[in-house]
């Protein structure tokens, strides 16, 4: 539709996901109006990221060295591992300040109908690291959906025999939430999940 | 939150319009995740669209060259020019295959509260186009909003003593949509503008 340099330009934004044929245009056009300079900026750290940014060889999150920040921070508690999906959801548990032990990325989730299986994840490194003395206690903590929940019972499977505290985020009721409104897997687990008060 | 690349990223495209923070985040991991090769390309085009692209001398209308391909193309129709607010417009009135004529591009509407002015559009230029025999019509095609109106009320005014027929775009129904569901504006236009069947 465009002259060439624009449409390749709609045609590599439209590939992103979240961005659909109309946001590509939109961001295009807000590129060619921009400052050269700023836009000069965005195109580089597309590149330095892809350049600079690996994953911890311990745990999997991104980290712009061998290991990560967190893995390397002394005041973390090494005796409990957090197991997520994604390093997004790292960030996630760290902005709760809740927790302050270690985390191990998964890297996804089984998903047998998009070909992703427990050898595509990284369960093998997990395993390793429990064979470790020291970890007490891992927190499974995908996601509470179909795949996140598979995961999470695969891993029962795996770990339930090692010995090791295998705990699962609470599933319920989101605070701030209107029980009217929520949907019955949920009410269902906050009724199965619920606690004693007096 | 991030480390330095990852979160430098985050940043520059959250100044994108359109992409929030979250938005911002899932597009950075998908680029960490993609393949480099295809990322490179994205950074590439962000740079070629800034270098090559221009604006057309004519009309305003992007371009690679010094004047756009509609204002070379020696079978459009030279003596209408149709007034828009930007490129994007152009490739829709374009898409309806319903116009043969020229544009002239003003680079925004009339917005007292965000600072532009008359002076900050392409009007000049436009009336100087006027001042050629050629053109006999100009089709004012600004957006139905506030500032659209409010631009071509402007142009009117601007152009109404040079003795070229102008005209504006119909104001009524959406094609397609529900006559209940219309705003008391647009359904008002669409009284004022009814057409005499037989």
């Amino acid at each position: 539709m465009y002259e060439g340099a624009v449409q390749d330009l709609i045609d590599e934004l439209g590939r992103l996901p979240g961005i659909g044929p109309k946001s590509a245009q939109r961001v295009a056009f807000h590129i060619l109006e921009a400052d050269t300079e700023d836009m000069r900026r965005l195109a580089e750290s597309i590149v330095t990221v892809k350049e600079k940014v690996k994953f911890c060889q311990i745990c999997f999150n991104v980290s712009e060295q061998e290991t990560c920040r967190i893995c390397q921070d002394e005041r973390r508690d090494r005796s409990i591992i957090c197991v997520v999906e994604e390093s997004k959801d790292v960030m996630a548990v760290e902005r709760t300040r809740s927790f302050r032990g270690l985390y191990h990325v998964l890297g996804g989730s089984i998903n047998p109908i998009a070909g992703v299986g427990p050898e595509q994840l990284h369960i093998r490194e997990l395993l390793s690291r429990l064979s470790d003395d020291t970890i007490e206690e891992v927190i499974v903590a995908t996601d509470p959906n179909l795949e996140g929940e598979a995961t999470a019972t695969y891993l029962l499977r795996m770990l339930g025999s090692i010995g090791i505290k295998l705990t699962r985020l609470a599933s319920g009721l989101p605070v701030g939430g209107d029980l009217e409104y929520a949907d019955d897997v949920t009410l269902g687990r906050a009724f199965e999940g619920r606690r004693t008060l007096s």
